[in-house]
């Protein structure tokens, strides 16, 4: 079936059901960032393959909303199917909720306006908002019922993550949860976040591509807990969970569950999270005590094993991007090489190492233009071949059992770059170099540090439209809050958390010039504790990260000296740890990429 | 009577009434930051004389709690009246709230616990909050009933301030309200703030203090107003004000119109700003929309008279300060002087101006040690003589028709100062500059940017307990939001505002070494726009302050190129602009200090 064709499908159940809108979202039961393939509805209706968008169906349109990353990859995908592009967070440009408003402003009364979605895949938060507005027909799965060949939900066998890895043990994990539980009276507490899960559970799965989580509920009781799962096949998995007091029940069961919470019982959901659905099985009797969810606080403050373990796993990583780094540097305009053979390099070489699980994202590697487009994703249609004339932009992540990575490093192929191309680079090294850097007062957020990375790009009139940091999961998402770094505030509960020793979060500044070239230079940095005296306690940052930046694309003369000596001592630090893994020519190498520069 | 006799006959009266706690917040009905001397219970009840501060009386115990910027003067203060010191936010120290919290858990029921107030002095909010735990009292005025020789509360007369200096009318004012109003359907808005009061009206008053409001109340219906003051004796201020359409009534008839609003009518107000009391006097058929004040964000970007006209007040003042440094630093040691006579000797210089209206806050002088102390007010008592050998720390604000200033210059008194002096004087100084010459995206808050200003300091493991900066009202308070530059993110609503062209907000970085100095330097910066590209809307300052900062105190060799460009740029402005309005000799002497330093 073409897309217009399914689109057509949709709008003959949408008339049969009486609907105005059908709302389909990228998401899966239980607010996943990335979706497994049996969730990929938005994909399926619209053809447009990026991680984030929502599709709105109307009788006379349909719209595809994304966000600035995707912009050009939208517009490429959506040629010829007939659905509008809305840029959102462009000027002018009516957000999904705006447009919904428009269309019922139509109607002699909006509440007329009849809007049909699957209650799974949003949150009880949005039901409630959008209920406010309009009639909302929660329970129709359209895009399901027309998908013929619908890839089965997935169901991969779970393993225990042992606790050299996880650094607490699951009962301790509990013991946490039932304590605070207790403190705000709850009777049960239903957990939907899969991350979440298989953080308190010191579980990991194989459901979701690059996050190794599995599809699961969970619903603690004071001193009990149960998990909705149907990928506990190993018996193994079975006792130590069950040893820690975890009763283990099917995946669809949680529905039965809910609805046999005894009237009075309290029950508690962090409304942002759950699914409507899910809320609607519970019986009115039951009392229910919105709450935000402390998991994601308690998760985003490493634990002292698994901050070492991610030491570990960042110099693990570094080895084999900086043995690629070599290939590429001393390789190109030799051999034939291409984004997606690097990105092959890559893999080849990470899978060295016995410890490595698999990538943490789909590898970015943009030549020229294509670095500009913030998530490229080559293709063999899209594929470019490299040259020794321009910046190859590569963002790469990798799961390992020590940790999870995320790293970008832009290099410039050829002789020496042009002082465009230098301008550019030094202004997103030194935002790079001066937040890693910095010291600054415990109650500090993301948006207290955030200028200092942004800073060089805006005194040149430039910036980048993205967040500069954000917080890194332990083998779990690599994008995890609340910790996160940005120049705006978000007006949201528990969105703008101040940095704890522990967190650990990215650095990554960057520039597009579209048509030319992007540069974007991450780092992942650790928060930890500095000096404590009359005047406060202080915390900096440890940069995990270890892989050179390009000399050849750096202007000292536009550094100041603080800003060359931090370049410089990274480098120095990059090269003595990362040499004795190389052989003798990888090193010599090394060491002329990490010489000290002056200005 | 002393202090304790006092205490005691409140206490006489909390037993009477049945009380477990006294509240007694520092306050008059609208929410005001200084209050007139009616108002000043809190001040009557401990001897405390500071801004800012609480008193709660038990049947055991009575406490003050205040801020960082009174933590010696209070202690001081308190001596011999028996009150305690709870110093707020240091470690250990539990707020007003948890204090009465820990009582009322002495209770079998903590409801059952009984705190009285004045329903006058505290705000909706804060008295749904109390009522929520315990049982309150509103309808207690205890120091009032004890206090025989109270002040009258004031009523002077009301003037008209002129267009040109606020640069928009009344009318468009009240139009943009009423339509502010239709958008959410109000039938009615009632405003109690002193400074928004008189902005929407442009009319100013002398009942506060250094805050040239009148005592008033407004309720606005949809096309009409009504004003509630004493104040209004002067035929030529009700003329122009009806002319406006909007009625007179007394101050105290606010009850009354409220009692008689029709049930079924909607009625807004801000929840943090009116006054419990004035709450209670509407029917319960009458709808409540609780709003955020709209005001305070529309008087806090300035209309371009109101901008060019603080730009004239900022050089205006500048020449008196300026005059006044020349004669401090060519006097001292040779004729006597005190932290009390340079105050005198700046009124005596900024009285030359007729545009003139008085100080914006009492002015701060102090020399050596007293400067450590954040908001020091000499008094006959504690007053020091100037030698030449220390910092003199001087903050200082006017009021002028043309608007309002505030700057805060440390001097070194003496040939030299010390490397130590000169390290932290520069560090501050480079704070300053930075922050001052910032570009920056739409979208940024005071939370973005102020670690400009902190970050030598950070550096240095060394920290200043007090905000960056504060919005500045014009011809209104000193201290305005909801514009202000801090490194913690304030949960609140409204309290994370960004920076909009036309907000005027202060830049005073500073640091304070108990026993030896302390060091501020504060300029006024008005936002306006910097360039609009494709990488979006970028803003910048202008440093609107333009009084010399002390070449003495500075070491060239802790700065940057681009600070000491900085520094230079903006003494050579200094001298350019002020150095016409100066004589010979003053003149001559601020060539010399505003001369170009080098590294």
């Amino acid at each position: 079936m073409t897309i217009p064709e399914r689109l057509e499908q949709v709008r003959q159940r949408m008339k049969e059901e009486g609907l105005d809108a059908y709302y389909i979202p990228t998401n899966d039961f239980h607010g996943s960032e990335y979706v497994g393939d049996y969730f990929k509805t938005r994909e399926y209706i619209s053809g447009f393959t990026g991680s984030a968008g929502t599709v709105i169906i109307t009788a006379q349109e349909a719209g595809l909303w994304t966000d600035g990353r995707y912009f050009l990859q939208a517009a490429d995908q959506l040629q010829g199917t007939g659905i509008t592009l809305y840029r959102s967070g462009e000027e002018g440009v009516p957000n999904e909720k705006q447009y919904l408003e428009q269309l019922a402003a139509q109607k002699a009364n909006p509440h007329d306006f009849v809007l049909g979605c699957d209650g799974r895949l949003v949150t009880k938060a949005w039901m409630q908002m959008m209920a406010g507005q309009f009639t909302v027909r929660p329970d129709l799965d359209l895009v399901g019922d027309i998908w013929q060949d619908r890839p089965a939900r997935s169901a991969e066998p779970i393993w225990i993550l042992d606790e050299a890895y996880a650094g607490c043990t699951r009962e301790e994990k509990l013991a946490k949860l039932w304590k605070w539980m207790e403190q705000y009276h709850l009777d049960q507490y239903v957990l939907t976040g899969l991350e979440n899960i298989a953080w308190m559970f010191n579980i990991r799965g194989n459901d979701i591509a690059c996050t190794p989580v599995a599809l699961a509920y969970a619903v603690f009781t004071q001193g009990g807990a149960v998990l909705f799962t149907d990928g506990c096949a190993d018996d193994r998995v079975r006792q130590v969970l069950q040893q820690a007091g975890v009763e283990i029940q099917p995946y669809e069961e949680i529905e039965n569950y809910l609805q046999a919470i005894a009237p009075g019982c309290v029950v508690a959901w962090d409304m942002n999270r759950i699914n409507a659905h899910l809320t609607e099985q519970v019986s009115k009797e039951v009392r229910i005590r919105p709450v935000l969810d402390p998991i994601d606080f308690w998760k985003s403050v490493k634990n002292k094993v698994e901050m070492d373990n991610e030491r570990m796993a960042h110099q693990k990583d570094a080895i084999a991007i900086v043995k690629m780094l070599y290939w590429i540097k001393t390789q190109v305009g030799k051999q034939p090489m291409s984004e997606l053979s690097v990105a092959a390099k890559l893999e080849e070489l990470r899978q060295l190492d016995p410890d490595y699980l698999g990538p943490s994202f789909t590898t970015i590697a943009g030549y020229a233009e294509h670095g500009a487009i913030v998530h490229y994703s080559a293709t063999p249609e899209t594929d470019k071949a490299l040259a020794p004339d321009s910046f190859l932009l590569m963002d790469m992540g990798a799961h390992y059992y020590q940790g999870t990575t995320d790293i970008t490093r832009t290099i410039f192929l050829g002789e020496e770059a042009s002082e465009e191309e230098k301008k550019y680079y030094t202004a997103v090294l030194r935002g790079n170099l001066n937040l890693g850097a910095a010291k600054f007062r415990n109650g500090s957020s993301g948006v207290t540090l955030d200028i200092l990375a942004r800073q060089p790009l805006w005194e040149m009139g430039c910036d980048f439209n993205h967040g500069t940091g954000h917080g890194v999961g332990y083998l779990l998402n690599v994008h995890e809050g609340p910790n996160a770094i940005r120049y705006r505030i978000i007006n949201r509960p528990g969105a703008n958390v101040s940095l704890q020793p522990g967190m650990l979060t990215s650095n990554e500044p960057g520039i597009y010039l579209e048509g030319k070239f992007g540069i974007r230079l991450e780092n992942l940095i650790l928060c930890v504790e500095d000096e404590k005296n009359s005047f406060g306690q202080f915390l900096r940052f440890d940069t995990l990260t270890l892989v050179p930046f390009d000399r050849k694309a750096i202007d000292p003369s536009a550094m100041t000296e603080r800003e060359i000596k931090l370049l410089n001592d990274y480098q120095k630090r990059v090269y003595e740890t990362i040499a004795p893994f190389l052989t003798e020519q990888e090193g010599a190498w090394l060491e002329q990429e990490c010489a000290p520069l002056e200005k």
